[in-house]
């Protein structure tokens, strides 16, 4: 009896996104059907650390849900992964205070974003990166990785269908790009990030690997706060909700 | 004009395995669809190296075709991969002689089967290798593999439905089995395989590694020819045609 906390891994591949929707496959879909059998046909509400898009990956998603059952974390873990499909899986179980939200309570969030820059795609990785087949120099997208990180107004880097109201406002701890052979891996840890925030930070990171842009410009394209600076919003299968992290 | 050999990937996931079946989505029929494509509405047969089975997938498939065009070899890889499924993929394509024939010329036949050997099964590996999670003996394995190797009568096996009437001898030139972290990879080269029999070799390799059956059993299941004595045969989703090597 009480609160839940589960750190879950998804394809998203087969997925219409997380949030539910009555008529598409979807993760939250998926894990509230499997909650409402478990709590034999009463609907359980589940709340996620945040959305993600079709075809995002998630490597530890976090949501929280209540229950009034006394069951054991591991016996959650494997009643829920016996009846998930395949493309979800619950890496850990955790009972907690019902003052943990899954959302709320999220001190800060990592997204890796991976980049297949080889001449020839991989129809291997088709659905787990980006394919980009020109050449990337990775000092030059370093370098304007410096001036991702900090605090900034990300207005520039936020999809301008956002409907948050809210402060634009974002810490980024940590941006990078890390490059083993032809596979290259950004890391984005921040406070919190925008809709389409990381997608739309690597297609600049790209234009500036390239030579299209200077790693400079990322100063100004924070000032500008205007949506239309940057490039387009990045395919979505290279995305990967890495992790969340909660106060302790 | 004349013939091509085409050297070609495909993640066999989303196919009904490679053989043509008119009411399912197979490798061959993708590309029998897309020659005939190009060869205005003429159906263009193909032969392949041998066939794969749905869920297997290709690393290094050959097949080849005859057409009455004379297009250049990166022509036609550049024709093909615009036309065909993001599943399937050129890699290359070079004009051979009449003499070439996909199955009938190829000498040497490389597969490797992929076991992810780990407490907690992937989500993102489900469709690309086998999930074990019960501890294996990697020496025995190895240990193992030295009896497979050579010139054997494989009936034991090869799959007991197999039509094939001809000799089920079969020369293995190297069996042998890689860790890396949980990732196992077993790589068979060999003359030629019959039908099932590197899932069915795979299969035994496990028990073995296990433990409930020792390496030297090799021996005696090749000695009595008998598909029953060897184990089931493993899940198609770890298996890769690596390569087909030809005569130069």
């Amino acid at each position: 009896m009480g609160r839940l906390k589960c750190t879950i891994n998804y394809d998203g591949s087969g997925f219409f996104g997380f949030q539910f929707q009555p008529t598409k496959r979807t993760v939250q879909g998926e894990l509230e059907k499997v909650l409402k059998q478990i709590h034999k046909g009463d609907r359980v509400r589940l709340q996620a650390s945040g959305r993600t898009d079709a075809g995002v990956h998630a490597k530890g998603q976090v949501i929280h849900f209540d229950s009034p059952y006394d069951i054991p974390e591991l016996g959650w873990k494997r009643a829920m992964n016996t009846l998930l499909p395949e493309d979800i899986y619950i890496d850990k179980v955790e009972g907690v205070t019902d003052a943990f939200h899954a959302r709320y309570s999220a001190m800060e969030k990592e997204y890796h974003y991976f980049v297949w820059n080889a001449e020839e795609p991989d129809v291997f990785k088709r659905n787990y990166a980006y394919y980009f087949p020109y050449r990337l120099d990775i000092d030059k997208i370093q370098e304007a990785c410096r001036y991702l990180e900090g605090t900034h107004d990300f207005t520039t880097f936020s999809s301008a269908k956002a409907t948050t109201k809210g402060s634009k406002i974002r810490t980024i701890y940590q941006a990078t790009c890390k490059q083993s052979g032809a596979e290259m891996e950004f890391i984005f840890r921040g406070s919190g990030f925008l809709y389409n925030m990381v997608r739309i930070m690597v297609s600049v990171l790209l234009d500036i690997g390239q030579g299209r842009r200077n790693p400079a410009d990322i100063k100004s394209l924070l000032d500008g706060k205007n949506r239309q600076l940057a490039g387009k919003t990045i395919a979505p299968q290279g995305l990967y909700l890495w992790q969340v992290k909660y106060d302790k």
